[in-house]
């Protein structure tokens, strides 16, 4: 099987991972129609390329929040990666060192925070939480991420409950028994609700702030005065998302979205986006529409299955190849020549 | 079986009804493209949703004309209960009590007021009336209705004649002889003619007004214009309404004439819809758009179809599960937050 | 088999006529994108329906040109019935005149205008021409439209040349040997071209009305620039027409065109519609959108198909039927009332 | 098998080709989008045909660079003709002479530029060539088309690399050891990256002025900015082009991009374009839209493989007839009176 585009990986995932797995990565809530609109809304933004610019040296790299990365793709956090692959976390993390590129290590990990670090050393990582009921267990969350040079914190903001997924509700999903969500054991035992707060308010992020100094990345905003209300309270960046489609349906596009986000940011902060990146292309129009960087999720688990460590580089080369190119004939030659006049968007 | 959305109700209902019925409960007008657009035009909506705002306590109630109901969504009037659950509107009367909310029975019940008012006393339910040739069997009614504690009459406006549903001409769609539309048993024998009354206008609610110190709900209307009318008129409420894509066929979808209705009416009277309802989240856009409570159809039916008072209980909380969660997950934690400002559609 | 819509009757024509029959009826050009938008155009357009008027008496007769018709449905110009009934246009003759409306005879007939009138004394009926190379042969059919008592003369102006239907060259498509072009019997037979002369201009309007009083209604029109001239030159009625998409593919749908053509012509002249009706209510928007009357091709030929004189009076008698209940449900209970106001369409 | 329109050469090509050459001349980049919306974008443009036109004479004849043709179709450059049919280019200059119209000879080709023009010399032929890292190779082939009697130089501007066709990845697709791109051997021995310079840039347009006297004809312009670049460039026509959707994905149709490379042009080079054209009426479009004359490639290789030289003369004919009618319906007799009028365009 030549694995020659990220459909590929796609394909290889869903013949050969259980069905239990396969569905919860695939879930999207209810109809899943914004899980679809992801990609679908890609391939409504039209590329206006320019033509006989020196493209024969490319710089493809880029810095988010002042470090570098080989290009702009990184890891989005998705949880239980032993379901897709036996070392779980671990070969995401050596994957995205060796690729040189930024992974977000998601709090339901397979793997604890520590076994992550130790994997690769000297990677560029971000954490990913939730504010819980437990405050303290968040606080201790923080502060072992800190400890452990993890260089910024993402904080999901859109999963005051979980999204309604029917396959995990048809199939019973839970988690086989000899996986952990290692970063909590301990945590909740008494706790027979969700440990998550849905009474968190942007003055948590205050709270937040006063635990760390780690940059704090907001994840999941999609409309412009939200995007105004993270500003205001002091992040350093936003992640465009809508957690693939798997909370609200019948949202916003994560790429319509980010035009409107990207708008009333005005570069006072980083804005970056997930959800239905599926080729070098897509990230070529995120960035033209005012993103830093994307990141992804669902392929990241794909390339997983596929080959662990070694899968996930081949689909972040892949990505990268195509971006390359991409912007060659798009008339770019690095990433600080990529701009809105590349595309033509309803949303522009 | 496990049923986890109304989908699933509807292909039980599908599967298990006699084809004949099923026919009946499904048919649309004409090409049916009504009726399909009523659900599509839902789908064409999206959300605009909020972060972090404090929703660990929900509140989902409302009220309408007064009376409070567990969240908002009532039962449209529908005909012929029997053809889903030997117990027929008896235990539409039952569910719709359990669940805390309202129903509208209709006039072509296969059971009596008198049966309805027995099964489930203390219910808040409104009557559904049309206009018939013979005057006095509609005052009979009226009378019928108010002696029995209904609390509200839904006067149908969009039947002057019956819409043609080809299905049910090529099965001859008739009621078994062992179903009768008891309410009216007795009152139409000399007639051949339809007994509904095709030259009845704006006058004839304050026929009715006449008659009745109930509140009158005019259900059918689409139009701006007719809404100013029925303010005019002086009803107390307007179920925006294409009676489910079974008359007039390639007329609005009513969640897009919902817009227009609500405009013009400027909150004088209290406005609803019905048609196209499928999920919690479609609720949540109504209620966005402007109305105070939407009414189901064909998803009670399947709900009785499925296991009678239970079976439609399960379709109610479904529903309001999802409702709730919609509402959380746009960063609403009570109805009074729902807002214009949740949806983004062409109408508005 | 139930004879429910015109669905029924295409159904029946294209499982029970031989393929080259079916093939020639069905042809548009090209691609048949044009035979199929006219279709199509017609389900974008939305009803505005007005509810709680007295519909109790129903009047859907029309006049045009001065003669009262049953309701505004005629029949077309369509050539070569005899391919579809065996007694041809003099079944088509005789339905027209039972259901009271107007009959357009082909030019292409495979009867005689003599056997027409003959068939149907008294019926209304136009011809249909178009302008030869040989100009004694039109002017000889002028004159004996006139003397046997058709009353009007409908000039198809779009057919300079065939369109490239691809089915029928593929199937070789000709006349049997026992069917005839009877009009033109004896007229061509020297000339090897088509006998259509290519060089017609608005001018020949003015040689037809010199050889004639009939009115002249030009067929085929499709601009606002066309609609104009017509006018100026002295026509009384257009029909707005692509000739069912057999001529130029990709034009505009005729119910679109109509818009522009009805908004140049002021009231000036009648203005038609073929193409595309398939049901009472496609019938009801073109007359809220300016037409007089529609005509029917291919449905007419589909009732020929199923039983003749008495399979078109069925499509006619179905037609009326759901055009007089679309009438009533829109709230219209005559002609006069029906406008603008009853429909929505990108066109307006 | 009946060849009546361009598919029917196409179903003959994908039928008998070996899949991998098929899948070569196929191939458009990633998903295929802007090869496919080549073609439905000329769908979704609408003649606006005029009537009673005198159409009895029709004059289809055209000049491109001053140069007579029989109709405004000429043949694109496109790669490896001994793929299609054995005698490879040869056939096709045969053809092209044989119509009367311009063949631009590929760089790429399978022939010589010599045995090209031995093979129907005095055809009109352009050469199409690329700016290679090694310009003395470049300034060779330029010096010879010259000499050999070519009449244009056509560069091509949207190659600086290759686009990712999946399929010929996953073919592996290389030429068969038989055929060689004749024009270059013995140039490129040493060379082991492409030997295309990715670095060219519009000064390179200058330098190729000053090797020839031959009119400079830039391909792969697909915005208003370039187009305005050629023209202060000096070059003497633009193709507006994407290589047939084979380089980057996901830019426009080339006949959307038309209306804007014409109207930032304002007339003072000629504009051409390619892709998409299948019927005669698309190149009535494209003419409406201000192009001199459109571009064939997949279909001159349809042609090629059914028939070789009378194929692709069968190809030309009937595009011809139905360009000839297609003007004649839409009320043109000559190649001046086609105009904007003609068509609708979202884009206009």
């Amino acid at each position: 099987m030549s694995m020659v585009c990220l459909s590929d990986f796609e394909a290889y995932a869903k013949k050969y991972l259980p069905k239990i797995a396969w569905d919860y990565f695939a879930a999207g809530a209810d109809d899943c129609t914004t899980r679809d609109e992801n990609i679908l809304a890609y391939k409504r933004i039209r590329f206006q390329p320019r033509m006989l610019r020196d493209v024969s040296v490319m710089d493809i790299r880029t810095k988010i929040l002042g470090s570098e990365i080989s290009f702009p793709v990184g890891i989005a956090p998705t949880g239980f990666h032993q379901l897709a692959w036996p070392d779980g976390e671990k070969s995401t993390a050596r994957a995205a060192r060796a690729m040189n590129t930024c992974y977000i290590a998601s709090t339901y990990s397979t793997c604890t925070l520590e076994e992550i670090s130790a994997a690769a050393p000297g990677g560029l990582r971000w954490f990913q939480l939730y504010i819980h009921r437990n405050r303290a267990a968040s606080q201790q969350l923080v502060r072992r991420a800190e400890a452990l040079g993890f260089q910024g914190l993402v904080l999901t903001a859109d999963l005051p409950y979980t999204g309604k997924r029917c396959d995990d509700v048809r199939n019973g999903f839970r988690l086989p028994p000899h996986m952990k969500v290692k970063n909590l054991e301990g945590a909740f035992e008494v706790c027979k609700m969700s440990p998550l707060d849905p009474s968190v308010t942007w003055n948590d992020i205050y709270w937040l702030q006063s635990l760390t100094r780690l940059p704090i990345i907001i994840k999941g905003i999609l409309t412009r005065e939200d995007a105004e209300l993270a500003v205001r309270h002091g992040v350093q960046g936003i992640i465009v998302s809508n957690h693939g489609g798997r909370q609200l349906d019948e949202g916003p596009a994560t790429i319509d979205a980010l035009v409107e986000v990207v708008e009333a940011v005005r570069g006072r902060v980083e804005v970056y986006v997930d959800g239905g990146v599926r080729k070098g292309s897509d990230v070529l129009k995120a960035l033209a529409l005012g993103a830093k960087c994307v990141f992804i999720g669902r392929p990241a688990l794909w390339g997983l299955a596929y080959k662990g460590e070694e899968g996930l580089q081949d689909v972040l080369r892949i990505l990268q190849d195509e971006f390359r190119l991409s912007m060659a004939l798009a008339g770019c030659a690095s990433v600080s020549e990529i701009g809105q006049h590349l595309v033509q968007s309803s949303k522009l």
